[in-house]
């Protein structure tokens, strides 16, 4: 088949357009597929018993002949987290660098899934040709070390995809974001420009990641009588570093606390991006060995989740640390929207305990800000502004910023998932869409737990369940045993003992004016218990357990 | 008996202290018990399908004899939201000024015991005397109107309890708080201050109400050619009073929407505390005979609350308002920890369909900064510090506040619900402690929803539930029916049939086993089919159903 002269590119974000996280996005040109990030998403507060939700890649299945190979901008979960389960499907190389590639070694081997995907380290400044497609992996700074933008090169023309971004001057580790290469490429005419809008309604620049190390000194000069506990986000490398960086300044040993925490500590400095000093870096036992005031604890639970090392500590659940009077607390982590209230409990109760809480600046985050996305549009001056990363709000916001930047209202892209856009040098538009969607992890099941079943969970989770059943002899249809009720999640039956036997009386003469009146149907008698019940506890309480007849037969 | 000359006042808070919400707390003096406020909180994450939670008065119950009044000290659910399920139990006046018995008999009314409960209206500066005690009631500004601080005179000494509290020089409807009046009181010698601690972390002043009338002049004098739409709190008449005042400026007629909001609207303007020039108040039916420039709609849901008029807005889900570009959303609110992301949900889904949303200097808070907390120490100069209103980290930034005045250490206490404070001039100390604790309502249950009955529910809300039903003969103690299996929310069933095939055969083994082992315990059969089916469900799929075996007998 030749090819056509005037084909477009197509871009169809496949997730994440309509919440954070399940970042995965599809390029497409004539033959050839590759796809940016292979994130996950955590379950929103209605996805009862979730534990993580993935991108339905249906359209990649289903062009799993053309689908070139996976990009992955950075380490986070909402990049990589559904690589496991996708690549499964769809068996191509992953290409990232090499902290990242670190980061999915290890989540592929929790899933038993080393051997099976391909793997590519990628340097800065490096071109993969795949297909129709050559694509660049371009030095950025975010809140993990490592993370790329990417340049795609098309025949329809160039996209700069940021990744999740900051612009950091003085990085702690590696190299500040290559602004000359943006520069550069942007001189060479580019089509489009996908660019991290997650600060996108924040004014001015975002602070380098050294400005918390400062902060980190001034608190331990302040507090060298005291325990020190940093709870920050487990990849954040960095920020791990700088904390190992002021406790050798200060002379204290340094305990890792928390499973995530260790896990990306210790690939982190197998491959080079931690620093640890000698003697630095002690075990939990050995800290018995240590006074109070020699000693940091670098721990999960930023977020206030309920079962990370800090939550259990503030709430003396916590099998080796025990929070003391004295004890300096530091939260290096903003609250991520939805967990404000989880975080505020845990400083209350660290407080309650006596520990000096403290969150002010010492954090700062890894997105860009307002006057970093117009350096960055600056330096790539694309012809069409597509918005990524973030909720529509941020999304609306960079749209805005791109606007300001003399970029023309009808070449700005607010895509949702599931959107194609074609485009080449010529015109934009978008033009179809693909199925996407969520598909929820509850424990191995993937995808087994639907809409049906949360529904059932909610209205069980709401005012429990309530269970009759009955017993028939097959011969006469008559009741032989029951009905019997059992209730679950509606009251505790001690003290509604009353509200039970009128109950029983209902359900007695639901049945009897059954038998009565010859209705033998099971359906009609279920439907007959459910209604009459149903009205009853509604009258009685103002609730509406689920209602569950069971019949059996003898 | 004859009065000891040495009695000591009790303080006894009875809520409010371990979280937000259920303000309630006893003053008691010999013989005679006054309480002030009767507030309930709403539910924890943690609480499934529980409406509100009210306070547990066990203490007040068993000192009925005792307890002379409730004083009030403004509208907000929090104070006032428990009156119609404590007042029922204990039946003595309730003391509250003009707006707030307003929205108290409202309350009432709704729960059929208007004419159960004693009413008193009270002025600023009259006093009331009861048993021991004699209380006063002061000026001061809240985000309600007919806020009052209480002046509390006892054998003992005079304790202020500012209630929740602002310092607005320039308030929107009456007159600013008395800082005469504070300070006249504090001259004379005050024992104890008990202060409003929620803003207690914030440097400076809090802004007065009048700013946000400005914001709205300049919001409105922008957006001439589009409806706007203002979501507030319903109780927050001032701010309703502003967008009037906006709206009658601009030529806009206004449609109140949201049934909390027209409650207490009307109340409001019955009692005269809103001030509606004719003719400028339209139905919502009426809407339709103006064009959307010229007019306005206040509506709840700033809180992103599922149920309320702005949401199901956003949700295309309102029967009468559909949101259309152009039009401007103003949220003149701040999310209350832990609605940040349904704010932000409703925030998105407005922008999604085109409105412009704005949400910049549209909200000042109702609580004292900082410097306004100084200013009342300064003006009352306790004896004793009391931090009250706030989570324990703001009553702990109180406590550090009223340090940095100069009370010393040991006559600051943070309270915990249900601790006895006893104290006059010569001392004071926690003596003891009453039972406490939160009553959950859920429909019309008080207090029969237990952390029995939350435990299933949850666990229900996690994996769902399987029913395992069987049949068994008395007389052989042979299965004459079943095992059958039913679940819900667990997985759905299309997919799942080989899994639930295998289950059967899971329970007919386990039966079989019973049987052949003679077992005819029915405590060991239901034990028996909860292990093996547990085990393989959690082997098969990760997940802890929660396992009901049923049996009956014919």
């Amino acid at each position: 088949m030749k090819k056509e002269k005037n084909s477009k590119l197509k871009i169809i974000p496949l997730g994440g357009l309509e919440q954070i996280g399940m970042n995965i996005t599809a390029f497409e040109y004539e033959d050839s597929i590759i796809v940016v990030d292979c994130g996950l998403s955590f379950p929103e507060d209605d996805m009862l018993g979730i534990d993580l939700v993935i991108p339905d890649v249906t359209y990649l299945k289903n062009n799993a002949d053309r689908v070139k190979g996976f990009f992955i901008t950075h380490g986070h979960e909402d990049h990589i987290g559904a690589i496991p389960y996708v690549l499964r499907e769809i068996n191509v190389p992953v290409y990232a660098t090499k902290l990242t590639n670190g980061i999915i070694e290890h989540k592929l081997r929790e899933h038993n899934m080393l051997t099976k995907v391909k793997r590519k380290v990628v340097k800065y400044g490096q071109h993969i040709n795949l297909g129709c497609f050559r694509v660049e992996f371009i030095r950025t700074n975010h809140s993990i070390a490592d993370a790329a933008a990417l340049a795609i090169y098309s025949p329809a023309g160039t996209i700069v995809h940021t990744g999740d971004f900051k612009v950091d001057y003085t990085p702690v580790f590696g190299d500040p974001i290559d602004l000359q290469r943006f520069g550069e490429i942007g001189k060479k005419g580019v089509l489009a420009l996908m660019c991290d809008s997650t600060n996108a309604e924040r004014p001015g620049y975002t602070s380098s990641e050294k400005t918390v190390g400062k902060t980190f000194d001034h608190i331990f000069a302040d507090h060298v009588n005291s325990r020190i506990i940093v709870a920050t986000f487990a990849s954040n490398v960095d920020r791990v570093q700088q904390v190992i960086n002021s406790a050798y300044k200060y002379g204290r040993k340094v305990v890792v606390e928390g499973r995530s925490m260790v896990n990306i500590i210790s690939i982190a400095s197998e491959l080079g991006y931690l620093n640890i000093p000698d003697q630095t870096l002690i075990d939990i036992e050995q800290l018995k060995n240590y006074p109070d005031e020699q000693t940091v604890l670098i721990t999960t639970g930023s977020q206030g989740e309920s079962m990370a090392a800090l939550s259990r500590m503030s709430a003396n659940l916590h099998k080796k640390i025990t929070i003391q009077p004295g004890d300096t607390v530091i939260f290096s982590s903003n609250p991520i929207p939805g967990n404000e209230k989880a975080v505020s409990r845990v400083i209350n109760e660290l407080s309650r305990k006596g520990a000096d809480v403290i969150f002010q600046d010492t954090h700062v985050s890894g997105h860009a800000c307002q006057e970093d996305i117009k350096l960055i549009y600056s330096l790539v001056k694309p012809q069409y502004a597509i918005p990524v990363h973030g909720e529509y709000k941020h999304l609306k916001a960079q749209a805005k910023i791109a606007r300001e930047l003399g970029i023309e209202k009808e070449n700005i892209f607010i895509l949702s998932s599931g959107d194609v856009l074609e485009l080449d040098a010529q015109g934009a538009a978008v033009t179809g869409e693909v199925p996407v969607g969520d598909i929820m992890v509850d424990g191995l099941g993937v995808g087994d737990v639907g809409n049906i079943v949360l529904r059932d969970r909610q209205h069980l989770a709401e005012d429990g369940i309530i269970i009759v059943v009955l017993t028939l002899e097959s011969s006469s249809g008559q009741v032989v045993a029951g009905p019997d009720i059992v209730t679950r999640g509606f009251v505790y039956v001690r003290g509604s003992e009353s509200l039970m036997d009128e109950a029983r009386k209902v359900l007695d003469d639901t049945v009897y004016h059954c038998m009565d009146k010859n209705i033998t149907d099971w359906g009609k008698i279920k439907t007959e218990i459910k209604d009459s019940l149903g009205e009853f506890v509604w009258k009685k309480t103002k609730r509406r357990p689920m209602i569950m007849p069971i019949i059996m037969e003898v």
